[in-house]
């Protein structure tokens, strides 16, 4: 029976800092947490915790002028003493794991002072768990690593030692918010508010040590459900009176608690649409009630018409969050935060970015991106996902030389800050994440989090280099296989940015017209002639015309639209030639044939690492890629056929399809 | 709150019977039964039971010269006296509701002495009912009417009123087996054999007076299951022994106990495969345990290949009974029934006989309907499917002038008789059947069952005047209704016979590729040139091949290939003309329609019923046909856009194809 996997903070990875003399310096829980951290890694390793005399390493928790970030570290030398500052407990805990990754690095060589800060003052992983198992979406939604590793059996965990490890890795990679539980709220979960709130207090106590603040996911509704009113109108004063109330009582509880993210109107989650109310209605009573405290609410813009009429080509799921949420701008209280989804549909392997995030100046926006593989393989598949969310964390709304995705987030553009937050892979499995290799993505989220202008593959290295450290013939062959598994993934799914094609409800494996004919509005249109969502403003839905110059002109046009979204925003024939000169039909028929046989390389490249990594990690990962290589084989199969009795154009190659 | 519907057996429909002087002779469990229901009638409508002077009827069971058949009975005068003679109980509860049926028809006019018996001796109906509720099945697998009547809160109910009523309505359409649960036996259900097996006698109890035996579906590894022998293979001595003596058990406790039900070897039930032994093997060893006490095995022909591979066309899951079972043929015990569907898939709206049914001349064979409606609109659509049997059973697999499959099913043919079994579509619903009109498939399976040459229109009016009397415009309504409706379902759905386009699992509304790249062997084919399954012997599955002439070749041929299954046999282009004069595209366009319109008249023939039937039938059969418009709808305009999609042949007349 294989113990909880250490992830990237195996002993090992402690040896550089845990065989010195380090001193460290400072009060307050986070600093306790460094000390604690410093004092097993020496006793793994042969340094010293030391109160004075000569250290190697010191680790300094101090008020310092000119620094007013308790999340920034500087690291720099005195004399032949590392040091590492930082005002802040975060900061030294953020410093000292910043040592760690550089190993024996951080002790050689000359270098002056660096400061370090996060490029985003929030860090957020949002939890799809629910208190009492949901008998369709189960312990976690969307999760696929077993079951919640705060709840089980309808209440929170009495042994915490599982989050406790929990936050510890997140605390090492900066994650510095937590939302607790799914935000579609059952009636258990919504308890967490008020009768399980003593429960929430213990999660808190297990977070603070690691500067990781506390959030619960909230409904709507609560006033009437849990508060007995007659009406959740955030209008009502009784219904502001409740939250206030309410919100009161948990800061009386957990007074670093970080605030309330919501789903409202959105895919049958109450909100203040009943009312006739708008959501900055609905956003601003929260965030009045939290207010005082220094809390934050983190209001969904995921809110579309899930009822939609497959036979109507006008509406355009794509287009609701901006429909819905830019006339808003302006209308959210200064600690309203709203969450827009990167994407303008739903987590695809492959979207555009979603113009609600360059269509709101006068609004703190986060960027919501999905750690958990929902459409990209169940952590089944392989798919290391830090290159799309470092695109998507790069793209420039407005072209170049103008602010990023990450810089609207960060607040370095119009508006203060949002954030970037992420649905988290994580459950009660051995491994954390289901596939142990999809720990990659939780580390490599953080990662981004903190400095999105990391290079993905440096930080899959870094990820691999904690984990798997010592054999270079492994590190590079596990570079090999996830480096690209992304495009990989891709490759074998739906093409050309046109999204879906899955199974509906599970979300895994082929099924092309799934959802062609549902009310979820997410239809690729394909006929005998060609297939794709026509999104212009000349003929189409005019979703183009929701971006900012210059992509609303980009996007519109064939010429200039990048082939990988061409499906996405246009609806071509089959014979359509790409910017890549190959035909539409074609590049259907390559890339599923070429995802395919990555896969085949990556089973391949793992097979030689028998022995070379441990024996559960060998077999786990083994059984996973003979699943990846199947359904992507259904995958390839599928999608090619489907197209080749529609399209009626063989492949040019003349390979096999059925 | 609606108290249970009497379904055909209203009071009123007693009135010309209780309302004359009736004098009831003989004895056992059975005459008992129409003595009280002479009783009842009697008190109800004003007439008497008498023991002596003059009456009215006479209802008399005795020994009589040359009659043999306990289910037999005779209808004649004596003077001015109507009487029914029978030699059995059943045949005079079977003589009591045919006068029941006649109304005052059968007390005027002169009429010589008929002598009536049921054409089929095994008139059974299958529960598939589940003592414990299964995860994903539910309590009764595709059941559309509630819970189970036998079982609730995984036990056997305590209460079986619901079950005594049951009997009661079973009894008077000559049903004379039942089978007590679900095909696929899980653990609690593997109980109803010993642990449960008291509850089993309480259920026969219930049954017997009505003249119905009761079976049990098994577990083939029951041995292993619940006997804890380490093999269930059946020619192991002590795999024999323990069939053996379990069913003695049986037997000690319910001396007319039926027999067994199994379904093996199918769709991840256990078999006689997983020993290297056939089907015979695995039947004998329970005839075995079963001839001494004049029990018989119902063994099921469903036997097929579950995990299909869609790119191999060659597998044909038509085939898959026929190949297993035809070479068995003459290696069965007497007392083994072969249980075969219908059609060679799966309960569709259209589907060719099995051609078991004319393979097996040295076995006995039944044949298998589904009265519950897994295919046919969950007991949502109006789908009277009594045409729909009455054609399968009056087919003649040999042609003109040979046997029918009534006749095989009989004895009539070559072996003695199998029987006709049906899936009872009954629950825990207030009207038994979920939607009000699907009652009239119960009662007309019942009716085929007895004689299969009734006319389907006949037995609808039989019903309708028993269920709903007394108002002319009310029969006619629900004659015009219902009529016709399986042929508009089938209009409506996959058309030409090609089968299944239904939502996966659910097998309820429209997804037209929804099993096209399945394991389960269920496709279509269609491309951008035409659609359907080539079956022939010259060019595709050789499935043809499986029949007698003449029909082996008129379906061979497109020149002599019925319309309606022409896509069940052919793979043809869209331009293909069928012998009606329209393409095969246009057919699929003008059915559509034409469907859905039927179901708009439908619903408007039954709003004027409003006030003229009860207000709780009145209101649930409106609010499903709502459902059935609505459904329909979907059918119609998936099924035409999928088409339209793929041939891009327009609408000769112009309709709106979205």
């Amino acid at each position: 029976m294989l113990d909880v996997h250490p992830a990237w903070l195996p002993a090992s990875a402690f040896r550089s800092v845990g065989s010195r003399r380090v001193r460290v310096v400072g009060d307050g829980p986070v600093v306790a947490t460094v000390r604690a951290e410093v004092a097993a890694a020496t006793a793994e390793h042969g340094g010293a915790l030391v109160d004075d005399g000569p250290a190697d390493l010191e680790l300094v928790c101090a008020p310092e002028d000119g620094e007013t970030d308790p999340e920034a570290f500087v690291v720099g030398r005195a004399g032949r003493t590392a040091v590492v500052r930082a005002i802040g407990g975060p900061g030294l805990l953020y410093g000292f794991h910043h040592l760690v990754r550089q190993g024996e690095a951080a002790f050689t060589g000359e270098a002056g002072p660096q400061r370090h800060a996060p490029r985003q003052p929030v860090r957020m992983l949002d939890h799809w768990d629910n208190v009492a198992v949901h008998p369709v979406m189960g312990q976690v939604e969307r999760g696929y690593s077993g079951g919640s590793i705060f709840y089980a059996d309808g209440v929170v965990r009495a042994d915490l030692s599982r989050v406790r490890s929990y936050a510890r890795l997140l605390g090492s990679i900066g994650v510095n918010r937590v939302g607790l539980n799914n935000v579609n709220v059952g009636p258990a979960e919504a308890g967490l508010l008020t009768d399980l709130l003593p429960d929430v207090v213990r999660l808190a106590e297990v977070f603070r040590p690691h500067g990781i603040r506390v959030h619960l996911s909230v409904s709507f509704a609560a006033p009437v459900t849990l508060g007995g009113l007659p009406t959740a109108d955030p209008l009502d004063p009784a219904v502001r009176d409740w939250w206030a109330r309410t919100t009161a009582d948990v800061y009386a509880a957990i007074p670093d608690f970080g605030g309330y993210v919501i789903k409202a109107d959105s895919e049958g989650q109450p909100g203040p649409f009943a009312y006739g109310r708008d959501h900055a209605d609905g956003a601003n009573v929260l965030a009045r009630a939290l207010a005082p405290f220094g809390g934050t609410v983190f209001w969904r813009a995921f809110v579309y018409d899930h009822h939609q009429d497959w036979r109507d080509r006008s509406t355009d799921r794509a287009r609701a969050a901006h429909d819905h949420f830019a006339p808003l701008d302006g209308a959210f209280d200064p600690n309203v935060v709203v969450q827009v989804k990167a994407g303008p549909m739903d987590f695809q392997a492959r979207e555009p970015l979603s113009p609600v995030v360059a269509a709101m100046p006068r609004t703190r926006l986060a960027v919501e991106f999905q750690v958990t593989q929902e459409y990209t393989g169940h952590q089944k598949h392989v798919c290391h996902l830090v290159p799309q969310w470092r695109e998507m964390l790069g793209f420039r709304p407005w072209g170049e030389g103008e602010p990023t995705v990450a810089d609207v987030a960060a607040g370095r553009a119009a508006a203060p800050a949002g954030g970037v937050v992420a649905v988290s892979n994580v459950g009660d499995d051995p491994f954390w994440t289901g596939h142990p290799l999809a720990q990659a993505n939780l580390f490599g989220f953080g990662r981004l989090a903190w400095d999105e202008r990391l290079a993905p593959e440096a930080v899959l290295d870094e990820w691999i280099g904690l984990t798997y450290p010592g054999d270079p013939a492994v590190c590079q062959a596990l570079h090999e296989i996830m480096d690209g598994s992304w495009l990989t993934y891709e490759r074998y799914t739906a093409p050309l940015g046109v999204g879906f094609m899955v199974r509906p409800g599970l979300h895994y494996g082929p099924a092309v017209d799934g959802y062609e004919y549902s009310r979820w509005g997410t239809y690729h249109f394909a006929d005998r002639d060609g297939v794709g969502v026509d999104r212009t403003r000349a003929t189409g839905t005019g979703f183009t015309g929701q971006y900012p110059a210059p992509w609303r002109d980009r996007y519109e046009s064939t010429d200039t639209c990048p082939d990988e979204l061409l499906l996405f925003f246009h609806h071509v024939p089959y014979g359509h030639v790409l910017h890549s000169g190959t035909t539409v039909i074609q590049h259907i028929y390559d890339t599923h044939f070429a995802g395919h046989d990555e896969v085949r390389r990556m089973a391949a490249t793992w097979a030689g690492l028998e022995g070379r990594v441990p024996a559960e990690v060998f077999d786990r990962v083994t059984g996973l890629l003979v699943e990846q290589l199947r359904c992507a084989t259904e995958w390839r199969d599928q999608v090619n056929t489907y197209f080749w009795r529609k399209s009626g154009v063989p492949d040019a190659r003349g390979r096999t399809i059925h």
